[in-house]
Parts: C-alpha cells; sequence; structure tokens
C-alpha cells in the first residue's frame, strides 16, 4: 500500500427533485431517482488514515450520533473489502455546523472517495455513487459536481447529467434553524411510507417530475425547473405533514420565504424555492437576480443567515 | 303575507372533517360530507323585509362582493318559490369582520331562515339547511347549532348529531392575519380539484374520516376527535398547497400556532388545531385547559387577536 493518509473535499448538494423514501433492506436504496445540484460553497473535507490499532478512531464533527454509524460503515468496507486494517477518519464542515443542514451527504461521498483512494480500489465513478450511497442516500450525488442524476435501478447509482458550468445558476441558503433536526430524514421517510395516504401518489407521480426537470435543465428553461422543482418539494412536504403523527419540518420563517419567493417570482423574477427535510430554505436564480433575491430577503424575520452560493461541488482529492 | 319584516341571528362554525370540492354544477353540492362545530360567539344578524320596490336592496356587511351574490340568489329564490317581490336585507357580523373569517355561513343560513319565517314557507330543518345551501356551502351546518354533519347524497343536506350542552367544549379563534384572503375558497376547490395531485385520494380517504370522527364525537374521546380532525385538516391543506399554482393559506403566525398546539398535545394537554381556507386558527379544547391553551399561545408573535367562544350557535329569530 503505497499511501497512508488522504484527504478529500466535497460539496453538499440539494435535490430538485426529491428522494424520499427507502426501499426496504440494506444500502439505502431510494424509492425513487433524484435530480439534484452541486452546492460549491458548503463543503466537508474528510481525512482518512490506516491505523496501527484494532478498532477505528473517528471524528466525524464532534458528533457522537454519527461516529457509530461510521463504525458500522466501516464494518461493511472491511467484509467488502477483504480489508482487515481500522481507519482514523477526520471529518470536518467547512460551512456552519449544526445548522440541520445535512452534511451526511458530502461527509460520506468525501469518505468514499478517501476509501478508493486510500485502499486504491480504483473504482468507477458510478461504483464510488454505490459506495457513498450505503453511507447515505443523498451522498450518491455528492461523487460529482454540477447536475447530478440517481438512477433508480435495480441498484441505484448516481450519475453526472451536465457540469457546472452548463448552466451557473445562484444559490442562497437561508438558515432559519440553527438547530437540529427534531426527527432524522431515515425516521421521517420510515413514517411517511408507513401511514401518509399520499406517499403512494408521490411515488407514481415522480418519474414524470423527473422527466421534465431534466427536459427543463437540458433546455435551460428557468421557468419550467422554477414549477417542477417547487411543486416536487411541496409534494414531498405534503406528504411528510400528512403522516401519523404529522411531521412539520418548516417553521415560521421558513414559511415567510416561501411566501414571499412565491410572490417574487409571480412578479417575474426568475428564483425558485427548495427545502429538504428541515427548516432552511434553498433559493436557486438567474444570476442577475442576486440583489433582487437578496433584497427581496432583507425585512423577514427570523433569518439567522444567508450564505450565497452558486453550482459547483466538484469533489477533490487534496 | 301576516309579516313584512324578520331578524334573525345564526352563528359561523368551523369544520372538523372538512367540506373541500363541489360537485359540478349549481347549488354548491359537496364532494364529500362534513363534521362542524357551531361557534357561539361569532354570530350574525339579518334583517329582511319585503320592499315594495322593483329592485333588491342589499347592504350585506358593506360588501359589494356579496350583494351581486345574494341579488342572484333572491333570484333563486323567487323562481323557486313563484315569489315575485323584491327584498330589503341588511345583514352584519357581530364578530371581527373582514379578517377573513367565512362569514358566508353564518351570513346565508340567517338568511334562509329569515326568507322561511317571512315567506312563511315551513321548511323542515333539512330543506332549510339546503336553501342555506344554495348561498354558501358551509351555511347548510349554520342552521343548527352544537355539532352538524352534512350528509352527501344526491342532495345534500346539514343534520343536528348532538346539541351543544353534550360536550361542552371551548374554542379559541387566533387571528393571524386581519386582511381577506387572496384566493376564494371556491376559486381554491377548483384548483385543487382541477390539478392536485392528491385530492383523490383527499376523497377517497374521507368517509373513513367521518366515521372516525363520528364515533369519537358520540363517544366524547378527545383524543380520537383531534388525531382525526388534525390529520383531517393537514390533509386538505396539503391537497391545496400542492396545486399548481400552489396555494398557501398558511402565514408565519399560522405555521407557529400549529406548531405550539402541537407541543401543548404532545404534553398532554387536551387541545387541537384545525384551519379553514385562510389563515386564522380554531383551537379546541377541554374548558379545563383554557388558561393553559392561552398561557401557550401568549408568546406568539403575529397573534392579532384571540376570540374565545364555545360550542353553540344554535339559531334564533330575534
Amino acid at each position: 500500500m503505497s499511501k497512508t493518509c488522504v484527504s478529500v473535499s466535497a460539496a453538499a448538494n440539494i435535490a430538485l427533485i426529491k428522494y424520499w423514501g427507502k426501499e426496504t433492506g440494506p444500502g439505502n436504496q431510494p424509492a425513487t431517482g433524484s435530480l439534484s445540484i452541486g452546492l460549491e460553497g458548503l463543503r466537508t473535507e474528510t481525512t482518512l488514515a490506516i491505523s496501527d490499532k484494532q478498532s477505528d478512531l473517528i471524528d466525524f464533527n464532534d458528533s457522537e450520533a454519527s461516529t457509530s454509524r461510521i463504525v458500522s460503515y466501516f464494518e461493511e468496507i472491511r467484509d467488502l473489502f477483504n480489508f482487515t486494517h481500522h481507519f482514523v477518519l477526520t471529518s470536518r464542515n467547512f460551512f456552519p455546523t449544526g445548522t440541520g443542514l445535512a452534511s451526511s451527504a458530502s461527509g460520506f461521498a468525501a469518505l468514499a472517495i478517501a476509501l478508493d483512494n486510500l485502499l486504491q480500489l480504483e473504482l468507477s465513478d458510478k461504483e464510488l455513487s454505490r459506495l457513498a450511497m450505503r453511507g447515505s442516500g443523498s451522498a450518491a450525488r455528492s461523487i460529482y459536481g454540477g447536475f447530478v442524476e440517481v438512477v433508480k435501478e435495480q441498484d441505484a447509482f448516481a450519475r453526472q447529467i451536465q457540469p457546472a458550468n452548463f448552466w451557473p445558476l445562484g444559490i442562497i441558503v437561508a438558515i432559519t434553524d440553527p438547530n437540529n433536526k427534531t426527527i432524522s430524514s431515515t425516521d421521517a421517510m420510515r413514517q411517511t411510507q408507513l401511514n401518509s395516504p399520499f406517499y403512494k401518489t408521490w411515488l407514481h407521480t415522480h418519474n414524470a417530475d423527473m422527466e421534465i426537470a431534466l427536459d427543463a435543465l437540458m433546455s435551460r428553461d428557468f421557468a419550467k425547473l422554477a414549477d417542477v422543482s417547487e411543486s416536487n418539494c411541496m409534494k414531498m412536504h405534503a406528504s411528510i405533514m400528512t403522516s401519523r403523527p404529522s411531521i412539520i419540518y418548516w417553521h415560521p420563517a421558513t414559511l415567510a420565504i416561501i411566501r414571499r419567493i412565491q410572490e417574487l417570482r409571480n412578479n417575474g423574477l426568475p428564483c425558485f424555492f427548495t427545502i429538504d427535510a428541515g427548516a432552511q430554505v434553498k433559493i436557486i436564480f438567474e444570476p442577475a437576480a442576486l440583489d433582487a433575491v437578496k433584497d427581496g430577503l432583507s425585512d423577514i424575520q427570523g433569518i439567522k443567515q444567508l450564505i450565497e452560493t452558486q453550482v459547483g461541488g466538484e469533489p477533490r482529492v487534496l
């Protein structure tokens, strides 16, 4: 083994056509495909080394909850690749931590790339995306930058549809709740699948959304992408809200932003919102609309922080 | 004709199992049944007289929009009962006006009762409820006080399930938006029926909700009534939100109240929320919980007014 240590930077991503619901069984196999944008400004740096100890040493954003998840992941990796050594892992988010922005996507993507590099596995991008997905469903998408699709097959994988420079959209992440969400995506997915009366319709209307969004992306049709993305987002949150007991990820400020962005778009500004399983809102816009979007958000109470970024997020071995 | 003038007081009502969606054709025939509570404290007083003029004279809360609706209603009435005279109508809401609390329920119920009385039609309550329904779908329920069901049949009607004293629940109406809503219920219903992917599921799961709610009511099972009422409310708003374009009746303060009431109920307080097509929230609770509910709402920003009331709303000829 030529290397004993590697560092990787990978970025978070935001799904326009959402992943919500898993197939039963291990490996985070998604119930549907998804389409995402890499977020250049929200990066995780991960350093992985081979240990000479008999146990793994893990510091994943000082999070104990994450540690047990990664220990299991390392067990899987050792089984999968007949590897006997243990690891030393340090992972740090270079964006506001503890804000409920899922860092598992960038974290597990960086880890998969680091493992491939360190163990000289020479995996294809497709195989890398599957390795990341074992850690976190949305991590498969962060193996790439730009515009990325998860293809739902027997063994799902992610692929890049277009690089970031194909359509250099602007993105603002509006933090409305600095606390971690009260229910994890995994648990909320399970509950939605179990008893939301709308979950079946979510599944059955998903392919049509994917097709429209991919068309909109390839033709750089902003209005079409905005319509289908917001609709898909509302369908996801409506499905979650109608699970029993009801789960509401939105906070009052989340709703204030939704209403404001709807208003701005109705007035002709090329911008739209999307929201993952949390209270934060991501606003996507044509670059020329940046100042108008910021101005539109300026008087909304309850926004803790705005992070300006853009499409990107290509991972890098450092 | 013995009388030339009559005054009637009727109350607004709040649906626990909602009416959302109309059959095509005239007469506000609902797509589903509904179950409501009469709101003792939210009353409309209507005075109706026979006119010696050749046109109707209408003052319905100084609202010009309502005037044309009532002129059409009077035309229907004249056709229906072979009546040739015109009317003088004055209608006043004795609760905060212009707050988006639907006054059409109490207004058209009072008007139907006044017509019956003035024209000596001697209609049954069932026929009265149908007469009110021609003016506004939810008005059929305000022909009665207490707990009222709309029975969905070829020709739907309302009937009282239990009088108010069967279960003297407390109710608080929290006003979060003093302005009229931007889209009428009728238009929003049409749009939801037209293109919300969830509307069919709303229809197909409605009878089950009605049965559970009626069971809960008859056995005074508060937790069961709370669960099914909140779930039905969330399903309605989720269906509306996912119509295209999306319609969101909630304001940030609406959501803040939803979250707070969920929290109070999770902590064991017997209270739940429901929301009609607007931003106001109605909180229903066991009377002993009044102070705790008020205390729970006291620090929420954006509540303009709290109206304390209780189950009731029996109409009265004055």
